[in-house]
């Protein structure tokens, strides 16, 4: 069972996300930004649609909540996404200021944390929430691309 | 006398760009992208009028060169900026594969170069043209600031 507002419900969101851009035929990555236990932008990677190398799930998530917050700072925001950010987008989240990251899955080539911690330095980060199920989607991914 | 095609040249382009996000009182950094010898890109920095920490000038112009060439891959590309780029911009030139990246002035705070190199291996990095009067514009921007 997954009590609603837990780290592990919001992650499950970010995770139908990720099938959405599954089911594009995007790497599938999802993410969704929570403020006050309320889901204010559901993103997925759409890098192939967009044609733009910037179009991470992450990236798409802070503008999103930006926009609906009409706030360029997010500290009292929580982005969940299912695999760790790239340097790109942990840089994005350290200008926004997130209040906190949680991610899935360790992605120890393309992660940000081999650069150390690039996020804003009151940004709490919590990793592991549901990785099982976040990289058995990616690994199929990449099975079924070879 | 500027040479047209140098960087001299592409770089006061870029300089001009960052004089208009100074009239929007934006903090003054201007980018130009050039594929071929051509400006295929003009953007500056438009974090304030867009209310999106992620709406840097070589965000943009990574996502305009992008549409304009209908290629995500910007290897045939130069980026021109005015200020070392930070540390998601870095990223982002790394995904682009940018062949080519050129920048006015070191940012020894918030430059991406103190993580190391960032960029794609493969990119080409010139720096420090036009450096004095491109950083003048920031100090200006600053100190009025205060």
């Amino acid at each position: 069972m997954i009590t609603v507002f837990s780290d592990e419900y919001y992650m499950k969101q970010a995770l139908m996300e990720a099938q959405k851009a599954l089911e594009d035929d995007e790497i599938p990555i999802g993410a969704v930004m929570v403020c006050n236990d309320k889901i204010i932008a559901r993103t997925h990677n759409q890098t192939e649609r967009l044609n733009d190398v910037t179009a991470h799930a992450e990236m798409l998530a802070i503008t999103a909540a930006a926009n609906a917050l009409g706030a360029k700072y997010l500290d009292e925001c929580t982005l969940y996404v299912t695999l760790e950010p790239c340097p790109m987008c942990a840089g994005a989240l350290a200008h926004a200021h997130v209040g906190k990251v949680v991610y899935a899955a360790d992605d120890p080539k393309n992660g940000f944390s081999k650069y150390g911690n690039m996020l804003h330095p009151k940004t709490k980060l919590v990793t592991g929430v549901k990785k099982e199920e976040c990289l058995a989607l990616l690994t199929d991914f990449f099975k079924k691309k070879r």
